[in-house]
C-alpha cells in the first residue's frame, strides 16, 4: 500500500509538474505579441463582400443618379457629388472628402446656338441642322439638357465646300490626298463617327488644312440590325447625336495646367497655348441632318469602304453637284471655353497592416446628359461596392492595404478630374499604389464580359470570374468564367476567355499610362463578332437614360451585379491578399507575343529593313531575359516565408513596382504624359491600346514619311528604347542584392 | 510539528509550482521565433569600422593608384579598374563586378597637336603656345601624359582678333555687349578660368557668336600668396594648364545616348545631334602663354574687376594695339570625339534585413593625368573604406541595408560612368536607394572640413563629426566637429559648422538632381575667407601628383583619414541604423531660408513685381505646410514601435522617399535631366548649387529679356511649380492613410 501510494504520489507529481509546465509554456507562447500578420483566411469575407452586392440596390443607385442631367461643372453634378459623399459616409467607410480643381471646360453659348447651314448664293440659310435632340418621353420638363456639341471646338463661322473623308482617319486623309488628289485646304470636311477617337479626326482635319469639321453618326456605325430606335429599342434615332470633346490632350489633363494639378494657386498657360485645343470649329450631327448635307454632294464616288448606310452615294466633293454648286455650307459655332470648378469625391478604407499601399477603384460621375449608361451604370456599381465594403467593415473586417474609392468629375472633358488628382498625388501614387481598377460604364452590350487589363492581372481575373455566377438567364450554376469563355475565346493560341490591352478614353489613363500602376477595367459588352456598330448606338446622346438600361440592357440588373462583383473582387483581393495576386509570368508571355507581333508588322517592309539595318534582335533578347527573370522570381515566391513581414514586403514591392518599371520618364516621342513603353494608344487613335506604341507609331510613320532613312532611324531608336525598358524591368525582378 | 510540516510542504509546493510555471513561461516566450529585427547595438561596430581606417593605408592606396596616367578610355585606367576589382574581392565584400559602357570621349589628335598661334600678315606663325606642360621630376619617362586640351572642342583653325571677356560669365558678355558696345561675332574670345564652370563660358561664347574661345589660368585665380610653384610649393607653374571638358550636358550623361545607358545595343544619335557639344574650337593655356596673347592687346582698358594679376593691362580688344594690328590669332584644334569603352567597378555588401535598400558610396577613378588629388585622394579613401568594411564583415557584422561601392569611370568627360550606371539602374535606384555619398577629391586645402549635402543629412553629419577626432596637429582630443566649427561657423543665423548646398560637377549629379536620392559629399578644404583662388592651383594639371599630397596637402595623411571616417560613418549609419538617420525638420528649416532668400532676390524688382502681380505667398504657404507636416512626422517618429517591422519600414520609406518627392518628372525648363525643384545648378554656372533653381533662372533672365511681361510670367510659373512641389513633398510626410 505504502509503496503503491508513493508511486501514485509520484505520478500525481509528474502530472502536476507537466501540466504546470505546459500551461506556463502555452501562456508564454501566446502572451508574446506576434509580429507576423495573422493571415486570416479572407475567403469567407470575400464571399460575404460579393454576396452583399445586390442587383436591386444597383438599380436603385442608377435610378437615383440619372434623374437629372449632370454635366461636369454644373450645380447638379456638384449636388450628386455631395449626395455620394454623404452616402459613402453613411455606408461607414473611414473617410470621404470632396477634392475640387479649377479646370478648363467648354459649353455652348446659351444665347447663340450652334448649328450648321446650307446657304445659297445670297448667303441665305436654306437648311439648318437641328438645335437639339427630341427629348425622350418622361423627360420633357427637364431643363439643362445641353444640346449636342463638340466640347472645346474653336468658335467661328467658316463657310465653304464640303469634302467627305470617311472616318477621318490618317489613312482616309492620306487616301484622299494621294489617291483621289483632293486638297481640303480651306474646305469644311465631313466625316462619320466611329473607328477612332473623334479628337484624332479633328487633329487630322487640322493637319490637312480644313477650316471646319462636321462629324455625324452613320447608321452603318450606330445602328444594330433588327432593333428599333429608342424608346422602342436601343438604336439611335435619326435626330440623336453623339456629344463629346475633341481635344488632343495625350494625357495632359486640364489643358491650361499640363503636368500640375489645377489648384487655386496654379499657374495657367494662356488659352492659345492650351494643350490639345483645336483651332477650327467642330460640330456633331445625327444621320437625319447628315443625309441633308450629304445628299447633294458632288465629286467622285468613293471606294466601297467609304460608304455608310444612308441612302446617298457618299460622293466626296468638294462641294455639291452642279445643280447646287452655288450652295455652300456654313458652320455657326459659339462654344465658350471657361475655367470651371469640378469635384472629385474620394473615399478611403485604411489598411490594417499596410496603410501605405493603395488599391484604387475609380470611375467618373459627370455625364453628357443623364448618363444612364455612361457613366452611371458604372457609378452605381461603385456605389454598391462601397456599400458592401462598409457593411463588411462593420463586421470586423479590415483590409490589409488601403482602399481608395473615387467618383471622378469631368471625364467627358478629357479625363480631367482623374488626371488632376493623379497629378496632385503623383508622389504618393508612384511609391504606394498597387493597382487601379477603372469603373466607367458597366455595360455596353448584352452578350458577355469584357476585360481590358495589364497582363499581370490576367490570372486574377480568371480566378475571380470562376467564383462569380453567370448573370445570363438559363445559366444558373454556371460560372461567369465559363459563360464568358464560351462566348469569347482568346483566338487560336490560348484556350481562355479573351482579355484585351488597355487603350485610353477613360480615367485609368493617368494611372496606367502616365504613372505605371497596374490597371484593369471590366464591363458587359456586345458580341463583337456579329455586332459591328461602334460602342453602343445611343452613346453620348440624350437617350442614355435609366430606362434604356432597365428595359433593354439589363432588366434584372444581374449583368451589372456581375460587373460589380468582378470589380469588387479585384479590389478586395488586391487589397487583402497577403501576397499580391499579380502574375509576372503572364507579363513575360504577353511581352513575347507583342514583340513577335510588332516584328511581324515591320516585316512588311523587308527590303527596307535590310537597307537600313533594322533588327528586332535586341528586343527579343530583352524579352527572353525578362522571361527568365520572371520565371526565377515566380520560383522564389514559392519558397517565400510569408511569416516574415519584411521578406513578404520586399517581394510584394517587387510585384507592385514591376508595372512602374515600364515607365520611361522621358515619355513617348512628342507625348510627355504617355510614358508607358509597353502600352499606350497610338498617335492615330486614342481609343485602341497598342503594344510597343513607340515602335508602332514609328512604323506607322514610315508610310507617310518623305525621308525614309530618317523614319527608319526613328524605328531603330524606338526598338532600342523598348529593349532597354524590358531589360530594366527584368532587373527589378532579380533578387534585390 | 505536523501542522508546521504541512505548512512547509505547502510552501514548497507553491514554490515548485511557481518555479515550474515561470520556467515554462520563459521557455515558451523564448522558444517562439521573433520577427522583430534584433537591434544589435551597432555602435561598437561603428567604432571598429572607423578605427580600422588607417592613414598609412590611405597613403599606400594613393601611391599605388597615381603611378601612371589613367585617362578615361585608356588601357591604364582599365588596368586600375581590374586591380581595384581584385583588391575589393580580396577585402571580402560580397560581390564585385566591372560594368562597361560605350560613351563618347574626346582626345587630342596624336599626330596633329593643338596649339594657338599669333600669325603675321603673311600668315606666318610668330608665336605658338606650348604643346605640353613641363613634366615634374621623377615622371620624365612616363608616356601617355595627355597634353592640355579642352575635351569635346570642335575641330577647326579659326583666325581672327581676340576679345578679352573676363571670366566669360553671362554678366561679362552682357557688360561687353551693352556697356562696352563690343560684338564678338566672328572674333576669338579669351577668358580667364574661374568663378564658373568652363562649359558655361564656352556656351556663352557660342551664344555671343564667337568663332573660338581660349581659356587661361590667371595668377589672380590660381596662385596662393607666398607659396612657391610646384615642386617647391603647391602653386601652379606658369606653364601649368588646367584641362577639362567643355560640354553643356545638364545631366544628360553620354552625349549620344541621353536618357539611356550607352550599351552595345543602344541607339546613338548622330554626332551633330549630340547633347552639349560646342560647335567652336576651344583651348586652354597657362598664364605664361596667356601673357604673350594678352600683352599686345588693344582696345579699351576694362573695369578693375576684369583685371587679373598678370603684368598686362587686360585691354579688351578687339585685336592687338595699332603696332601689331596686322597680327591675328589662330587656333589649331584637331581634337577627335570617339565612342570608347569605359568601366565602372561596382562592389556590394548585401543587407541582412533590407537587401532592397541601397546606400551608395561612389567616386571616380579616371584622371586627367596622375590624379594625385582629383580623384585619387578620394578613390584612396573609398578603397580604405571598402577594406575596413570587409574586415568588419569577417567579424560577423552585416549591415541592415545593402551597401554599394562604385569606382566610376569618365567623370572628367561629363560624369559619364556614374550617369550611365544611374540610367541603367534608374528603376532600382528610384524605388530602393536611401542615400548617395560622393567621393571625389578628398582634399583641396589644408584648413578644415567641407560638407555639401541635402538638408536631411545635416544632423547626421554633425553627430558623426562629433565622434571623429580632428586631424590637425595640436588638436589631440578635439573632435572634428569642434575643429571644423571653430574654423567655419555658419554665419550669424546658426551656431554650427557651415554646410553648403550641393551644386554639380561631380558624380552625385544623376543621383541627386535627376533621381532625387538624398546625397552628400565631404572633403578637406581651404580657408575660403582668405584663400581666394579657384578650386586649388594645380587643378587638372600634370602637377597633381602623389607628392603634392604627401609634401604639402596632408603629410601625415590624417586629413584624408578624417575624410574617410566622415564618408565611412555616413554610409555605415545610413546602412545600419534601424531608423533612417534623416532629419525632416532640417529640410523644413532649409526650405524656409531658401524661400526667404529667393523672395528677397526678387524684391530687387519691386515695381515690376507689382506691375506683373508676382507674389511668393503660395510658396511661403507651401513651406509653412511642409514645416507642420515635418514636425508632426517627427513627433510620430518618437512613438514609433520599432519592434514592428512593418511600421518601421513604412516610416523609413517616408523618410527615404522625401528627397524623391522634390523631383519634377518634367525637369527644369529646357533641362530635362535636372529634375530637382529645390536644388540644381543655375543655367549660368554648373558648379554652384542654387535653391529653387527654376525661380532663380527665371529671375536671372529678367535682366536680359527683351519682353519683361513674358519673363515675369515665367517667374510666376516657376513659383507655382515650386509651391506645388513643396506641398506634394509635405503630403508624403503625413500619415499614409
Amino acid at each position: 500500500m505504502r509503496k503503491e501510494s508513493r508511486w501514485i504520489r509520484w505520478i500525481k507529481w509528474i502530472v502536476i509538474v507537466t501540466v504546470l509546465f505546459v500551461l506556463g509554456f502555452c501562456i508564454g507562447w501566446f502572451a508574446k505579441p506576434s509580429n507576423t500578420q495573422n493571415h486570416t483566411d479572407s475567403s469567407h469575407y470575400l464571399k460575404d463582400f460579393l454576396e452583399e452586392m445586390k442587383a436591386d440596390k444597383i438599380r436603385e443607385h442608377l435610378r437615383k443618379f440619372t434623374q437629372l442631367p449632370h454635366l461636369a461643372g454644373t450645380e447638379q453634378n456638384l449636388k450628386y457629388a455631395e449626395q455620394i459623399m454623404k452616402e459613402w459616409q453613411m455606408f461607414g467607410i473611414d473617410s470621404v472628402e470632396m477634392v475640387p480643381y479649377d479646370v478648363l471646360l467648354s459649353y455652348p453659348n446659351e444665347s447663340q446656338p450652334n448649328y450648321i447651314s446650307i446657304v445659297d448664293h445670297l448667303g441665305n440659310e436654306v437648311f439648318n441642322t437641328s438645335l437639339a435632340e427630341p427629348v425622350p418621353q418622361g423627360y420633357e420638363d427637364i431643363s439643362n439638357i445641353v444640346p449636342p456639341y463638340s466640347a472645346f471646338s474653336a468658335k467661328g463661322q467658316p463657310e465653304g465646300d464640303l469634302v467627305y473623308v470617311n472616318y477621318g482617319r490618317t489613312e482616309d486623309f492620306s487616301q484622299l490626298q494621294r489617291e483621289m488628289g483632293i486638297n481640303v485646304t480651306g474646305k469644311i470636311v465631313i466625316v462619320r463617327y466611329g473607328k477612332i477617337f473623334r479628337g484624332n479626326k479633328v487633329k487630322n482635319a487640322v493637319l490637312a488644312g480644313a477650316k471646319g469639321i462636321i462629324m455625324f453618326s452613320d447608321p452603318a456605325d450606330y445602328w444594330a440590325d433588327g432593333i428599333q430606335p429608342y424608346p422602342d429599342g436601343w438604336n439611335l434615332p435619326g435626330r440623336g447625336v453623339q456629344r463629346g470633346n475633341v481635344l488632343n490632350l495625350n494625357g495632359a489633363g486640364d489643358p491650361l495646367t499640363p503636368g500640375y494639378p489645377a489648384k487655386e494657386y496654379t499657374y495657367r498657360v494662356s488659352p492659345e497655348d492650351g494643350v490639345g485645343l483645336p483651332n477650327i470649329p467642330v460640330h456633331p450631327i445625327g444621320f437625319h441632318d447628315a443625309f441633308r448635307l450629304l445628299n447633294n454632294m458632288g465629286g467622285e464616288i468613293p471606294p466601297n469602304n467609304w460608304k455608310g448606310a444612308l441612302n446617298v452615294s457618299y460622293r466626296i466633293g468638294p462641294g455639291f453637284t452642279d445643280e447646287f454648286k452655288s450652295q455652300k455650307v456654313r458652320m455657326n459655332i459659339h462654344t465658350n471655353n471657361q475655367v470651371t470648378r469640378i469635384y472629385n469625391v474620394i473615399g478611403k478604407i485604411r489598411g490594417a497592416q499596410e496603410p501605405d499601399r493603395y488599391v484604387i477603384l475609380g470611375g467618373h460621375r459627370d455625364a453628357w446628359v443623364f448618363g444612364g449608361i455612361d457613366p452611371m451604370s458604372g457609378a452605381a456599381v461603385v456605389h454598391e461596392t462601397v456599400r458592401s465594403a462598409g457593411r463588411l467593415l462593420s463586421t470586423g473586417w479590415r483590409p490589409r492595404r488601403t482602399i481608395i474609392f473615387a467618383s471622378w468629375d469631368a471625364e467627358e472633358f478629357g479625363l480631367l478630374g482623374s488626371t488632376e488628382w493623379a497629378e496632385d498625388n503623383a508622389r504618393l501614387l508612384q511609391e504606394r499604389a498597387v493597382a487601379y481598377i477603372n469603373a466607367d460604364s458597366a455595360i455596353e452590350g448584352m452578350y458577355t464580359l469584357r476585360v481590358d487589363c495589364t497582363p499581370s492581372l490576367h490570372t486574377l481575373v480568371y480566378d475571380i470570374t470562376k467564383q462569380i455566377p453567370s448573370p445570363e438567364e438559363g445559366e444558373e450554376g454556371v460560372s461567369l468564367y465559363k459563360s464568358w469563355h464560351k462566348r469569347d475565346n482568346w483566338t487560336n493560341d490560348r484556350d481562355a476567355p479573351r482579355i484585351s490591352k488597355l487603350g485610353s478614353g477613360s480615367d485609368f489613363e493617368a494611372y496606367f499610362i502616365r504613372l505605371g500602376i497596374a490597371s484593369g477595367r471590366a464591363r458587359y459588352t456586345k458580341n463583337t463578332k456579329t455586332e459591328r456598330y461602334s460602342s453602343y448606338p445611343v452613346y453620348h446622346s440624350v437617350y442614355e437614360t435609366f430606362e434604356i438600361v432597365e428595359k433593354f440592357y439589363d432588366p434584372s440588373f444581374k449583368r451589372l451585379q456581375a460587373v460589380a462583383q468582378v470589380r469588387g473582387a479585384l479590389i478586395f483581393l488586391l487589397a487583402d491578399s497577403q501576397l499580391l495576386p499579380l502574375d509576372v509570368n503572364e507579363y513575360a508571355d504577353s511581352l513575347r507575343k507583342y514583340a513577335q507581333s510588332i516584328a511581324q508588322l515591320a516585316q512588311k517592309n523587308l527590303v527596307e529593313m535590310e537597307t537600313y539595318k533594322v533588327s528586332f534582335d535586341s528586343l527579343f533578347s530583352a524579352v527572353e531575359n525578362f522571361t527568365v527573370a520572371a520565371r526565377d522570381f515566380h520560383e522564389r515566391l514559392q519558397t517565400l516565408n510569408k511569416a516574415d513581414p519584411l521578406q513578404l514586403r520586399i517581394m510584394n514591392d517587387q510585384l507592385m513596382y514591376l508595372e512602374r518599371a515600364f515607365i520611361d520618364p522621358l515619355g513617348l516621342p512628342g507625348r510627355p504624359f504617355y510614358r508607358h513603353v509597353i502600352f499606350a494608344p497610338s498617335s492615330h487613335n486614342k481609343y485602341a491600346g497598342e503594344s510597343f506604341p513607340g515602335i508602332y507609331d514609328a512604323l506607322f510613320d514610315i508610310q507617310n514619311s518623305a525621308d525614309p532613312a530618317k523614319a527608319w532611324e526613328e524605328v531603330k531608336c524606338q526598338i532600342s528604347i523598348a529593349a532597354f525598358t524590358v531589360h530594366a524591368a527584368a532587373m527589378t525582378l532579380t533578387p534585390p542584392a
